[in-house]
Formats: structure tokens, C-alpha cells, sequence
């Protein structure tokens, strides 16, 4: 299909951005002398975690279960599901393990750790675990000098749970925008995780692998001592909270949401998009950050920035289009962008962003389109 | 299913509740002697509109063509698509009228006006279009007083299309938290979209419905004379930020977002939840209003509200619990949240929650549950 018969609102993956940031990451990785595990929670899209694959990508993370079936039914078998695990779903992740996935589990508390090893041990089944460590205080983890990472540890080791590695996460990176606080961050990232698995291994427990990553922090990594394999998701499509942060340009930004001018209200200077929140989604992430792109960045349909313009307010239907500069009276506004007229708008988020679509329109350079499936739900 | 066994995170609709809110909105409808025509796209669940139909609702709003479609498929035939048409989804509207879907339109200007007569004429087809009306200026539509509302209805009534009525939606009633100012705005909702008819009917042009409506000025509308039929969406399940507005109670919201506690950062007070933005969306509406409830108001697995405790940040697939008052040290935080605990969060906006999920689970007074299943895209 080609791009002016996408009906609209749609969500474009620009193909040879996409496949000129998988590059990007996937060198520097290489360079690093890391394994890279994508984060396919951004995307949840088997076309582009085959891309991933192809490029270089051992194994994937998942931020859900569902995420994990999906991808192991599609012919992934080597998966991190990322999120401390609540000890309920451990019957989900069994069902998994038995069907042949190598699906690695994560905790952080003593808790779901002596719940993993009972399981195990009631259902005569071997979890793999990584412990999840916390390197920047934003989330979840357990500190590399807490005690409690050693007790989560021997819960496990000691209970037939094997210890495969040590994760962290160092999701402050989204609120940095300079290339020396990201490699500091970076560095902060890598210390702490090494630390924690050295702390393991003191204690006599294995801890083969030591797993980090953000996508700003794998970017601005500039050495990975230690350190196995690194995560990143939101690389693979960038968005505009990426460029506040420092670490793409405008045109590496893959993903944009097709939208149709339907209205004006011309004493406003408004254009009336059929491109609400429900197509972009209610991320505001820009909305701290040093250039608040309202719910994102208006584009000509050939990709052409449309500088001093933003879609400055959603309802779940329309977005409204107006002048960047509130002092400016936009008064060809009906002229500029004419009723049926179609742009495309940047995300503030590309995880939120793709999570409003059943699937992407695939967008190749000659202008032509295939349609990607993406899922929902847990 | 029991309420116990669902998998987390899952978004719950308390039945009773959601029965309780058809019950109090099609009362005050009848008493104002108008017909209602609930908004669809709130929930996108047969399930729901079934019960809303068979309380008297008559006919149902549309924000997107698919939900036309998806609905029509369900036996729903008197369908007005609110949201003014770009003349690129004609055909989809087209179809659905051939299969015999009573099916209107919505147009707020001259071009798409004349593009919906040059296309009847073209395919030999009678449209019936409906003409938005702005009487509050928070969005699109044309002002009672201006030319374009004569112009638009000229150009329809002059080509073969039938006007089939005006409708307005005062959406700024969501930036009001007074009974007095909510009744005001329905005046002024009701009073503008009248009088356009009036214009319209002073032309020649007839003119037989006024349509009116928004979940606040709904409920707080006082008389509606030359009003023959009111929308609301939001209503059926109510939200956080509706209970801001003042036109529900907490006890009356009958969607939550069913999530399970899996970890701990005693230090800072924080309960780690499954539920993160993915399950409650990035909507974070009640950010503006008199009281913040960050990305939701935690509840017990019962419904017993836990004030004193908000949903205060949210990654994909991370929730973070605290107190809501930040001068109090919560050492309990673990005791009061153990891991493995369920809780319901209420959400800040229920258009957006529910749009996360593929099914809710909807909630009988025993603790049963039944699947109801909504659709995602356009």
C-alpha cells in the first residue's frame, strides 16, 4: 500500500531509520565487546525483533509474560522477562520453561525469591533467576551493598534455583540531557552492577551474567568492563524524549502517527487533526524537559520538519495544530494546512505511542507500505 | 472466574456500579424529557452498550468509524459518527449506509460539507450529516452566530444531503468543580446549540435534531427545552477526574485496574506494583485539578478505599505506591503492602484506561467475573 492510501489516524515505522538505529546500537555494542538483549517491549512487533535478530541481537527482554509467549511461539527462545516476577504468575512462566523457552526470571526481594524456589521444588522444575539491581534509585533493585542482595542469593542458590546473573536498569538516564552526565550515568550503571555480581561471587554464588542498559545509557557507555550484555528498547524507533535527552537527531526518529486535517478554528490559529490522544497516546514526557513538544512534532507527509508548529492539546479524537509561538497570530492557518491535508506527527514516546495501534504500516523508502501486527495485553 | 483468580494487571468493572451510573443518567433524561445516545467510545464494549440500551438509551455516539462498524455488526443501527468526517473516510461510510447502518455524519466546515455532496452525487448515495456547533470554544465546531453555520447548511441542504440536525459537546465542563458553574455551562451548551438550529431553521433548512451533551453538563443540565437528545460517555463508569469535576462519588467509579504488589523500596516508602502506565495509561488528568491523584487512588481487593496512599509514578510496567502525605516517613510500607498483595486502583480517566486493556473483567456482587471483550484502532 502505498503511503497516500494509509487511512488516517496510522502508525508509519520509517524502515531505513529503523534499520539505520538498529546499526548504530548494534556497532557500538560490538565496539563494547557486550552481547545486546533488545527490549521488545517498545515495539511488541515480531518484524521488527527479527530485524534486531538479524543485526546481531542475542536473545530479547520482555516486560510481560504475554510478551514472552508471544515471542517464544514466533521462534525466540533465549528471553529476560525484566520485571520481578509476583509469585502468581510463576505457573505462566513453568508452562514456558517445560515448552522448551529458556526464560530467565527477575526478583528483587526475598519474598518472590523463597516463592520461586518453593514452586520449583513442589513442581520438580529449575528456574533460571537474575537478580535485579539498583544502580540509580529510581525504581526497583536491591543496592549492590545491601544485604539483602546476598540473602537473595543464597534463598535461591541454596534451594536449587540457579543464579544466572545480576540486572539493572538505570532509568534516571531519561531525566539527563548532556553527554557527560549520560556517560557518568553510564558509569554509575556498570560499577553498581559489577559490584553486586563481584559480591555474589565472593559469596560463593555463580553469577555468569551481568546485564545492563538504557537506551542513553548504552549509547553514551564508553567501556563495559564486566559487564555481559547490555538492554535497550526504545533505540530501535527513537522518539522525542530521546532527542531532549541528547541521543538522536530529529530524522532518526522512526515511528510517526499519519494523521488527516479535518477542522480550523482560524481566529485561533488552530488546525483540527483526526490524530487525538488516543493515536498519540497521553505521554507528556517532553512536558519537563528543556523543549516540551506538546503531543509531538508536525511533519510533512514526505517527513519534511514542520518547525514552529506542535500539536499543542488532545482530546481523544482531535489534536489541535498550532504556532509554536504564542505571540505569532497564525492567520493563513486554513492556507497552510488545508482540510484534508495529511502530516505526520512525531510521539513524545514510542513505547506509548505504538501501545494505541494493532499494528504499524511499515513505511520503505520507495514509499510503499506493509503492515506490521503488533499485540496488547498481558 | 473469582475476582481472586484473575491475572494481574486486568481492568475490573464493578457491575453493580456501572448499572447504578446507566440507571442515574437515563432517570435524569427521562425527567428531562430528551432522548439519550450514550458515547460508545469510552469502553468500546458491547457488553456495556447492551445494558445501556436496554435502560432507554436510543441510538449510540462514535468517535471512530471502527467503532460504527464494530457496533453496527452488534445490531446497533442508529449511529452518529461525532467527530467532523475527512472526506478520505467516505467510502468506510458509504459501506456501512449500503448495509443499511442509519449512520450520520459530522461536519464543522464548508469543504468537508461540499466534499460529502460531491461524493453522494458521485456514488448515486444520500448522506445525512449533522452540523457541529461551538458553544464553548474549547475544540472544533462553528459558533451559533457565525456565516459558515448557514454556509455549511446550505451547501448540504442545497446538494442532496440531508441535514439531519446540529450538536454541540461542551468538553470544557471538565475544567469546572462547581455544581453552579456546571448548570451555567449546560445553560449555555443548551442555549447555543438552539439557537443554531433556529438560524438553520430560519433559512429553509430543517433541522430536527439538537443534540447535546458532555458527562457533566449531562448530569447537571437543569431544563433542556429544544433540546431533543443529550451524549455522554464518560458517565458508565465514571473516573477519578469526574469525581474532581464533582459529578460522582469515589464509591460510584466503577472501572479499576486489578494489580498485585511485587516488590519494596522500604527506605522511601514505595510498594512496587504490576500495574504501571501500560495498564493505567499515561493520563494523568487530575493533575490540574484540586486534588492530584497521580496515576490512581489504590483501593483493597474489596473496593475499601486506602486514602493516604496514591499511585504517586508509573514506568511501563511499574507502579510505585506511597503515602500521599510526603512529610511521613511510612516505615510499614512492606507490613501494610505484603508482596503478593492485590489491590484495584481507580483511575484518573476512564476513556484511557480502558483503552490499555483487549477485555475487561467485569465484576458480579459475588465475586464472579465474565470476560468482556472491547476492540483497539480505527
Amino acid at each position: 500500500m502505498k503511503l497516500e492510501q494509509i487511512e488516517t489516524p496510522a502508525a508509519l515505522i520509517d524502515i531505513a531509520r529503523m534499520q539505520k538505529n538498529i546499526a548504530r546500537m548494534q556497532a557500538h555494542m560490538n565496539t563494547l565487546g557486550v552481547a545486546f538483549r533488545p527490549h521488545v517491549k517498545t515495539t511488541k512487533c515480531i518484524d521488527v525483533v527479527r530485524a534486531q535478530i538479524a543485526a546481531g541481537a542475542r536473545g530479547i527482554t520482555v516486560s510481560t509474560l504475554k510478551e514472552a509467549e508471544a515471542f517464544f511461539a514466533a521462534g525466540v527462545d533465549d528471553i529476560l522477562y525484566a520485571v520481578s516476577i509476583a509469585p502468581s504468575k510463576l505457573p505462566r512462566a513453568l508452562a514456558l520453561r517445560r515448552q522448551g523457552c529458556d526464560l530467565k526470571l527477575v526478583v528483587d526481594n526475598p519474598i518472590a525469591a523463597s516463592a520461586i524456589a518453593a514452586f520449583g521444588e513442589q513442581h520438580g522444575a529449575t528456574f533460571e533467576v537474575w537478580i535485579e539491581v539498583d544502580t540509580d534509585g529510581h525504581r526497583s533493585g536491591i543496592t549492590p551493598e545491601q544485604d539483602t542482595l546476598l540473602e537473595v542469593g543464597r534463598i535461591l542458590h541454596e534451594n536449587g534455583v540457579k543464579v544466572g546473573g545480576v540486572m539493572t536498569h538505570a532509568g534516571s538516564s531519561y531525566e539527563l540531557n548532556t553527554q557527560e552526565a549520560l556517560v557518568a550515568l553510564a558509569e554509575q550503571e556498570r560499577a553498581g552492577c559489577v559490584r553486586a555480581a563481584q559480591r555474589l561471587r565472593e559469596a560463593g554464588i555463580a553469577c555468569p551474567a551481568v546485564s545492563v542498559g538504557s537506551t542513553p545509557t548504552a549509547l553514551a557507555a564508553a567501556q563495559l568492563d564486566g559487564v555481559t550484555e547490555v538492554r535497550a528498547g526504545v533505540y530501535v524507533l527513537f522518539d522525542l524524549v530521546m532527542h531532549n535527552v541528547g541521543v538522536c537527531a530529529l530524522d532518526d526518529i522512526a515511528l510517526s502517527v499519519l494523521a488527516t486535517v479535518i477542522g480550523h478554528q482560524a481566529d485561533k490559529g488552530w488546525a483540527i487533526l483526526d490524530a487525538g490522544w488516543m493515536a498519540m497516546s497521553r505521554d507528556r514526557g517532553t512536558s519537563k524537559q528543556a523543549h516540551d513538544f506538546g503531543y509531538g512534532q508536525p511533519c510533512l507527509l514526505n517527513g519534511t520538519l514542520l518547525p514552529g508548529y506542535v500539536v499543542s492539546g488532545a482530546n481523544q479524537e482531535h489534536g489541535i495544530l498550532s504556532s509554536t509561538d504564542a505571540d505569532t497570530q497564525v492567520t493563513d492557518i486554513e492556507q497552510r494546512f488545508p482540510i484534508g491535508m495529511k502530516l505526520r506527527i512525531l510521539p513524545n514516546h514510542a513505547c506509548a505511542t505504538g501501545a494505541q495501534f494493532p499494528e504499524y504500516h511499515a513505511v520503505m523508502p520507495d514509499g510503499n507500505s506493509v503492515e506490521w501486527r503488533r499485540f496488547q495485553g498481558w
